[in-house]
């Protein structure tokens, strides 16, 4: 970006001194008291100029790591047909997700979400031969996706700048290759915006394809949640797959007993009412974790066709809605309402048992049913064969005990569905795992051959045989990136940039009635955008010094200088945002320490 | 942008050798048989690395002037709320041209054609006084419009990037001067992009307010038409407003007569049979010129109003629709099909004449309607008072001559709507204008207070009272230009880039199979790359020079170096795309040779 001086008399730029009422997050409601950004619309937002020069320091970050990759740019519009998007079922199954429209003569066109399919059609209509692969191509280019709940300002918008780039392999060797020199690219990438994040492992969700990591930036605001372990293991909780636990011997566990337990609306109170009224066979107090839940939900999918589905989990956890929603994609996580419960007697609201779960309806032996919902019942990975429940009896005010897995129900399958805790075992069997939020900043994808099947992209091998090219798919939220990274920068006073993303190197605010300050603090920014550096210079004339160094602070630029009373004296402060240092240089040497401040 | 080498060997390009099917003018031909840009779907295009190259280019030089104006750059969404654009009422006056959808929620949004409403909501949001003022704010961004007939490749595209300013000022002196600010960036801008263009008053269409100018290059296959006279005077056909013709004496034209012309389906043949039968009572002969032909469209309102309109113009002229188009929009100019005819059984197909046209229903003492339609007629200025005419009688097989405007009928007003010719008098009253084709690349717009007036932008003055504030808009087609450009820089071979957008300075050749050649042409490319340059290089190993050759003309780079079999007598080709002049130089210099070629 070339050089520029940005005087705060002019420059479209108000700060507030007050919060505004849109914005849910520190970083972001300091973007919108600096003037970086504001809504206009929900989810959807204008860059003001400052926001738009921190955006395109970021852009050209990952511009730079992306050509030294090989990787070309291109641009595809976000206007797109509709018939690619319905050759992958991706027509249909981004549901709501995607912007749909209609265009004067009828043409059902969307807003594209990501390009997979305009890419692979372009490189088939281009190329043709294993020679002409690898490639990789990438854009940075507005995308749409009509969130159900736009929220947390740019971090989860309605319109969005994504780096979006694919690769295209002739092998499965070719394809790692390509992965790795992306996951190579991205770690500079986000080693240069100076964001603090781990790469976990993920699921591929609606994109399909095998493997895929995310880039995650550590934020307490964050809406993904990760676990690590001790192993080095790290992964996006969607992804976390518990090892079903080995089963146990239940010979000692009695015949399931039939309990009433009258006024136990909740876990605990049952806990309660069985350690007092029902002792466990074994002696050891009953425990949330003895229980047996059964979570009803109603899956929808992107056609519209609602069924249910029921997870049973120790009673001491609770459903994951992001693990849950992860496992059943595209399907989407709606509620099981009254109506719901009208329509399946078998289900008693608060005793729901095993007994009246399972896609396979038992029947006795007249061949009529005799309790089962014929709903699908899948279970944590945590319930072992063998091991005995309390849980509902499907009568209200009943529950049962002893009932084993194994013994007295089946279910038909497994679910990684159940939240993860600080503590939970690792997957990979070694020490435990701790959690943490991450800002979902970059995720890559093993696609496969998915989409150049649908698609119909192959080429010719050495062998002169046609095959199907496999790809990848990275990408990675330039816009959100912005935001992750003014929320990871901020303190009381305002924002706090990194040297290589704040929109400008130096803020001189200038104080006083003094016309030689002015001359002074002018000359001063003439120099410093001489030498190639961008500076804001705060040259209002009426504004108190209070006024000028809070807007400073606000906003954020590294390094500060003021030029003020001390001038009279030769004196110029330079001031490091950051850590609050102060100190005072001659007004002669000013410009070379301002510059080696810029380069430290 | 920076210095780039790119590969012939990994280019993602394919050069064709045939025509595109959906091309249909020369430049737009090869942009695509280069491997500039690809059709998405109707109107929307996708850019390769090649046209995203140019396009940046475009952009760069628009930026800088934008800035060297002091204008200041933000993006806004492309996405919009509805709102504003129903304050202003564009939301039903662009009626098919907008691109209307509905988000999951029910809430009706729109992809932006231009950004008025959003800027002055914007300004009003953050400044309060005069002192604020003046202000210009720029952005390079994505635009929609659902045109009707997508065609011409990117010079008429659905999905687009426009370069839209808007000024702010508090007095029209203000606004006067933000106007020729924008006017002197806009002529240093068309001069470095290398167009032929000419600035010509234009109609503001759409946009409202008051003065426009438009930017037209000159091109025979630009959509508009523009005029210019002897003395300066030059406006797009839509602006031309001709004066009306001076009332001529009719005190010698008898009076009208109905005469009865069988046979004569156009004027042509109406005319052979009035000079041969119906002799003028001037003995002049009878002209097409002397023939009054009146043509009735339908005229349809954003809102889907028909109305019908009539307009009355000497037989020897057209009507010119997008000079009709300009004089009655936002209202649409649609056929008057049979169902209108049978709607309105005054109107004789064939034989209307003035006596069953015009809004004021003439009728006779007992107050029943005459012959009167009731239909809005309007005449062409070239009908004077006083002036005789040969036109429909009314009746099938009729006409009537010696009919006098003033004396035998009136009309409701006078229309622009005839199309102008080479020849035709100035309407500055000295010489005659000349007519000549060209591509809008610009459009500057005194708005006035419109939008500021819509949206209530109001600023304190100097006295503390609210005033309304006055605005301007300005426009580029950024990825017009580069089809423009592209249209203005052919010949049979390809592509011929001016130096300032051209993908890259310099395209080198390597032909043969000497590994040499590659080595030394690969060290040139890079030596020049290392000075700043870009550099295509067609290192393609097995690609015959003929093929390579082809190409590069294709792509149209300026400078085309050819380092081949002269290599082992140290020498190489230089050869100037445009002038086709070839020389050799020596191996050793070649590099300073060619930076010789970049700089002049």
């Amino acid at each position: 970006m070339p050089a520029s001086l940005m005087r705060l008399s002019s420059l479209f730029l108000r700060t507030l001194r007050e919060d505004p009422a849109d914005a849910e997050l520190p970083g972001h409601r300091l973007l919108v008291r600096a003037g970086y950004v504001r809504r206009a619309a929900p989810g959807v937002y204008s860059w003001l100029p400052l926001g738009l020069k921190v955006l395109g320091k970021v852009e050209e970050i990952v511009r730079e790591e992306m050509d030294a990759i090989g990787a070309q740019e291109v641009r595809f519009p976000a206007l797109l047909p509709k018939e690619p998007y319905e050759a992958t079922n991706r027509w249909v199954e981004y549901g709501d997700n995607l912007f749909r429209l209609t265009d004067r003569k009828g043409v059902e066109m969307l807003l594209g979400p990501t390009h997979e399919e305009m890419f692979t059609l372009t490189v088939k209509d281009l190329y043709s031969s294993y020679k002409d692969l690898p490639l990789a191509l990438y854009q940075i280019q507005t995308k749409y996706r009509d969130e159900a709940r736009p929220r947390a300002g740019l971090l989860r918008g309605r319109e969005f700048i994504m780096k979006d780039s694919y690769s295209f392999d002739v092998s499965d060797e070719g394809l790692q290759k390509s992965y790795d020199a992306h996951r190579d690219a991205y770690v500079k990438i986000f080693d240069r915006l100076g964001l603090d994040y781990v790469v976990v492992q993920a699921m591929s969700g609606a994109m399909g394809g095998s493997a895929s990591e995310e880039f995650l930036a550590i934020s307490p605001v964050g809406e993904d949640t990760f676990v690590r372990g001790e192993d080095g293991y790290a992964a996006n909780v969607e992804a976390v797959d518990l090892p079903v636990a080995p089963e146990v011997d239940a010979s000692a566990v009695p015949a399931l007993q039939e309990v009433d337990t009258p006024d136990t609306p909740t876990i605990e109170t049952l806990v309660a009412v069985l350690n007092a009224e029902h002792p466990r066979h074994d002696g050891r107090p009953w425990t949330a974790a003895d229980t047996l839940k059964n979570v009803v939900v109603m899956l929808v999918s992107p056609e519209g066709e609602r069924v249910p589905l029921v997870v049973g989990l120790p009673g001491d956890r609770q459903v994951d809605t992001k693990r849950l929603e992860a496992q059943v994609a595209p399907m989407e996580v709606g509620e099981f309402a009254e109506a719901d419960f009208a329509r399946y007697p078998q289900l008693v609201k608060g005793y729901i048992g095993p007994r009246a779960l399972g896609e396979t309806v038992e029947r006795d032996e007249s061949g009529a049913v005799v309790s089962r919902s014929g709903i699908r019942y899948l279970l944590d990975p945590a319930v072992a064969r063998g091991s005995a429940w309390a849980t509902g009896a499907d009568r209200p005010g009943v529950h049962v005990v002893n009932l084993v897995h194994g013994r007295d129900f089946e279910a038909d399958g497994v679910i990684q569905a159940a939240e993860i805790r600080d503590g939970d075992p690792s997957p990979t069997g070694s020490g435990v795992l701790s959690t943490a939020r991450g800002i979902e900043m970059g995720h890559i994808f093993q696609l496969g051959r998915k989409y150049a099947e649908a698609l119909g992209l192959k080429v010719l091998d050495e062998n002169g045989k046609l095959v199907t090219v496999t790809m990848g798919s990275y990408g990675i939220g330039v816009s959100r990136a912005v935001a992750a990274i003014a929320e990871a920068n901020t303190d009381e006073a305002g924002l706090v940039w990194p040297r290589q993303v704040a929109p400008a190197d130096v803020h001189i605010v200038a104080t006083g009635k003094d016309e030689a300050v002015y001359v002074a603090a002018e000359s001063l920014a003439k120099d410093l955008v001489a030498q190639g550096h961008s500076v804001i210079y705060d040259d209002r004339p009426k504004v108190s010094p209070g006024v000028k160094f809070k807007d400073a602070e606000l906003i954020g630029v590294p390094t500060i200088v003021v030029v003020g009373k001390g001038l009279a004296e030769g004196k110029i402060e330079i001031k490091d945002r950051r850590s609050g240092e102060r100190r005072e240089v001659s007004a002669d040497s000013a410009v070379d320490a301002i510059l080696a401040e810029i380069a430290s």
